[in-house]
């Protein structure tokens, strides 16, 4: 079994990539995902990391932009903004049923797990996917302007603002949903996927139980860096790691998480970190990261197993 | 000011003919719909007459089906379908935008009247549209098969059960929104529409002081007949009355009106009972209330305001 800790659209890459291969390697993907950037709207609870992972492993996300589902239309949402609502963040309307579902199964007491395996299951995702915690994490964003949560700042704002902190607001109080812990501890591997480091993995980390999970399984730790060459391929991590005073560089992520790894697999743009990386006790390989072809994620899908000797 | 109690796709014709002609007269509709036949789908909340009279009154209605609005699509319902939810009531992607913002304002602590006017004012509506009520009544139907909730006997089963009873759960306890009994007491003509007497026109007439409203308005109250020729122009309302033992037939429904009620519409094929219905007490006029076009639609009303002498 390979356990792999994702946000969402750096990790959907490589998901896919590993979705193509493993059944050859005869194994079987857990993926712990972030829910710290979940948010409501209209009443609806949306979690777009679940999504991004689920639509991809189902094999029908929109590939250009990375999330949302491939052909979907926007008629629900078009008549939300007629009502005057705010439509900053893009539901189509297949998604908007996941959402509407979701949002049902919750009052009626089922947990975020419950209805995340159900979703799955009903869009013939064969792999497990699990969300970092059955509790509300929120992750908020300190800049000038305020304390924004992250949908805010990142889809509303542009990730305009300059960012002072990163707060996961109810982290303390989570716990792990249940099979995170446990399919850290089990794995033959675990994959970091390349996600931003503060606010998809850091939210992760940041449920009581993980980080120490982490250090403790006996199976390797690999991350993939989100950084190539100071900057992120997609999303604000650079941004923000500037803002937390952090190096922004493949080996600042390396950093944040050298407690418990044990590969790390940079970019070859980044070829010059290696010994500063490696003296943190990390095994270091590098190759191409940049994921653009279905080719380029099992290429780099296919590294990952190899170098858990799986 | 004119005051209609409504139902749904009957009303509707008639209210687009008001609609169309009421300007004229300096007059301004009050429309009291029915919401015994509001559902839960998905933890949505549908209120399914007031959807069609505020569509019909937006001029935005599905015309051909009289449900709806016009150019709909079905792409979040077909999701939910995947997802294994029974879609037999079929609501589309724009539709399904207005129960979710009516869910989430409900939810947020706002009255189905306030959702109701705030959906009417977005979309343009002139008119006052106010549900009978903001407590719940739920109309069920005693059945062979079973109580069933409306939707469920007439959407669901097709309307094929063999009708023992109907019963307004709530009704007992459910006060008339705001306006309601006001806006009746006020009103220059009271307008029942051609719509269901058991299950539209009967749930509004069995919420506290409605009925007694209708008898206390110095304003005449005017109702159109919707059986013609002993069956009714579209839905179950002519196996609801030969269940229940009542006449099926236009006097069979001005009996039922009887004690409110100064002037009764009846189709042409019909007259033979203008002297069984004038025995009520009630003046009637004869003429062809088939309502196919919008000619038909607006001469009807047209009549109905100047026997209202209006």
């Amino acid at each position: 079994m390979i356990t792999c800790l994702a946000g969402g659209v750096g990790a959907a890459r490589l998901l896919e990539g590993l979705d193509k291969i493993v059944d050859e390697h005869g194994e079987e993907l857990t993926v712990i995902v972030n829910t710290g950037d979940d948010e409501e709207f209209f009443g609806l609870h949306v979690s777009p990391d679940i999504d991004i992972i689920t639509y991809t492993l189902a094999g029908i996300v929109e590939r250009e932009r990375g999330w949302g589902i491939r052909g979907d239309t926007f008629a629900c949402l078009d008549m939300l903004a007629r009502l005057g609502c705010e439509t900053w963040f893009k539901l189509g309307d297949r998604d908007m049923a996941i959402h509407i579902y979701r949002t049902w199964r919750l009052r009626d007491g089922a947990t975020l797990s419950q209805v995340t395996a159900e979703i799955a299951a009903k869009l013939g995702v064969r792999h497990k996917i699990i969300p970092m915690s059955d509790d509300p994490v929120k992750t908020h964003i300190k800049t000038p302007a305020g304390l924004l949560p992250f949908q805010r700042y990142f889809v509303e704002r542009g990730a305009s603002d300059e960012v002072l902190d990163v707060v996961y607001v109810g982290s303390d109080r989570a716990r792990p949903a249940s099979g995170v812990i446990e399919s850290i501890l089990g794995a033959e591997g675990v994959i970091i996927c390349p996600s931003n480091p503060i606010v998809s993995i850091g939210t992760i980390l940041a449920v009581p139980g993980v980080r120490e999970a982490l250090r403790k399984t006996s199976g390797k730790v690999l991350a993939i860096s989100p950084i190539i060459g100071g900057a992120t391929v997609k999303g604000p991590a650079d941004r923000m790691m500037r803002g937390l005073g952090i190096e922004v560089s493949a080996a600042g992520v390396a950093e944040l998480y050298k407690d418990f790894l044990n590969i790390y697999v940079m970019d070859a743009q980044d070829a010059e970190l290696r010994e500063k990386v490696q003296s943190m006790g990390v095994d270091v390989h590098i190759t191409n990261t940049l994921m653009r072809s279905l080719e380029d994620k099992k290429r780099l899908a296919q590294t990952c197993l190899e170098l858990l000797g799986l």
